[in-house]
């Protein structure tokens, strides 16, 4: 028995393990940046907005606050940003371009190539805690070819929390031993096998940059352990 | 100011508009009657399946019911039919695949091209009271080169209840304004315009065989009308 032999879709965690949101927000705040002639430490930005993304969703999944997408809750921490960084007064229009530029993240090299392989056996989409608007424009600009949209949206509850990936198992009328999450994140595929899914790890030892420390390797003997998404076609036996 | 300039997103009814579900149902049925030797009105079975889904939907637009997705509600009117067509005693798994027939329905012969150039310009997806397992499995299976699944399992709210038309235009981060819906039938058409989506009519008058009465023609000045996905297109700026 391998891996795949029950396997009927294959779900993605999305920021980190499809695309480098790091470099591509870099991107975007510094273009911003150079547009309206604001010189700031981009790179602190980018990883100070990332910094403020689980605090925000610990408040919803403690139920402290009702459900916010992720929109919102990238919002809010901009807001916050906009002042911590001396950029108070600018118009609703940029602040909403700016949120978005987490919309506009670009796949890692591998991911293009190897979800089409993938899509040819499996149902594929992402599983991420991004809201279905964002996962929807990313992938109609990077030419991601989901299947379907799911994720913290649909199941109302944010990952790890189990009802995540249970919520979303069923809305695909399968058992959760019939979904693999591909994930680059271990605590992600703990809480994933926790609830019966298959794993497959996929390292990617430049998501936080050049001094990266967690997950850079696979932390169990999770169902598949590889560094790109053809190494995940392969071991679910995909054509080259 | 055409009907396309602030629209973003087409989104589709499903059943009728996109796929020819009963020339579909009849031949699942047919083939599953003819692999168990079974003598049936195939035509008449289809078409009562079909007359128990706005009444079973009822039961939990009108709220006597909690929600229960459509293939729930799907296979709770084929154990109905099944008594009364004589078929009683079939296994689980047989009963299970018939019931997935509505997964496994064809496409109008337009739909695949239509929907490819939509595609380049718009997001698109289905806007349908079947649930996302089944949206999925019907598109991979048919080629529909959706950008994203919606409907009423997302919204919680079967057609045509006005939530279920503002939930899925809010999932998308949009407002109703920037959608269209494409339908072939005048009622959902008007359900939609009423909470502010613009609308496009696809005349399908062989949805209900040859004996069709309703929805024949447009009823009202929809900002489309036409008969085909690619009239569509066409009237969406999209190129041929």
């Amino acid at each position: 028995m391998t891996p795949r032999d029950n396997v009927k879709a294959l779900l993605f965690d999305v920021f980190g393990t499809v695309v480098d949101w790091r470099t591509s927000t870099i991107r975007e705040l510094s273009g911003f940046g150079r547009g309206r002639g604001l010189d700031r430490d981009w790179t602190a930005f980018a990883d100070r907005w990332r910094s403020l993304y689980q605090p925000a969703m610990e408040e919803v999944r403690a139920g402290r606050r009702p459900w916010a997408n992720l929109d919102t809750l990238h919002r809010e921490s901009l807001e916050t940003l906009l002042a911590e960084f001396d950029m108070r007064g600018l118009a609703a229009h940029e602040v909403d371009h700016l949120n978005r530029a987490w919309h506009r993240l670009d796949p890692w090299p591998d991911a293009v190539g190897g979800l089409r392989r993938l899509k040819t056996r499996y149902v594929i989409g992402p599983l991420s805690n991004g809201n279905v608007a964002l996962l929807t424009n990313m992938a109609k600009r990077a030419g991601l070819p989901w299947d379907v949209i799911l994720g913290a949206e649909v199941a109302r509850a944010y990952k790890p929390l189990p009802e995540c990936y249970k919520r979303n198992a069923e809305i695909l009328g399968l058992a959760p031993a019939e979904v693999m999450l591909v994930a680059a994140h271990n605590d992600d595929l703990a809480a994933a096998a926790a609830v019966g899914y298959r794993t497959a790890f996929v390292a990617r030892p430049g998501e936080h940059g050049p001094h990266q420390k967690k997950d850079l390797h696979a932390d169990r003997a999770w169902d598949v352990v590889t560094d790109s998404f053809h190494g995940v076609a392969d071991a679910m036996g995909c054509r080259g």
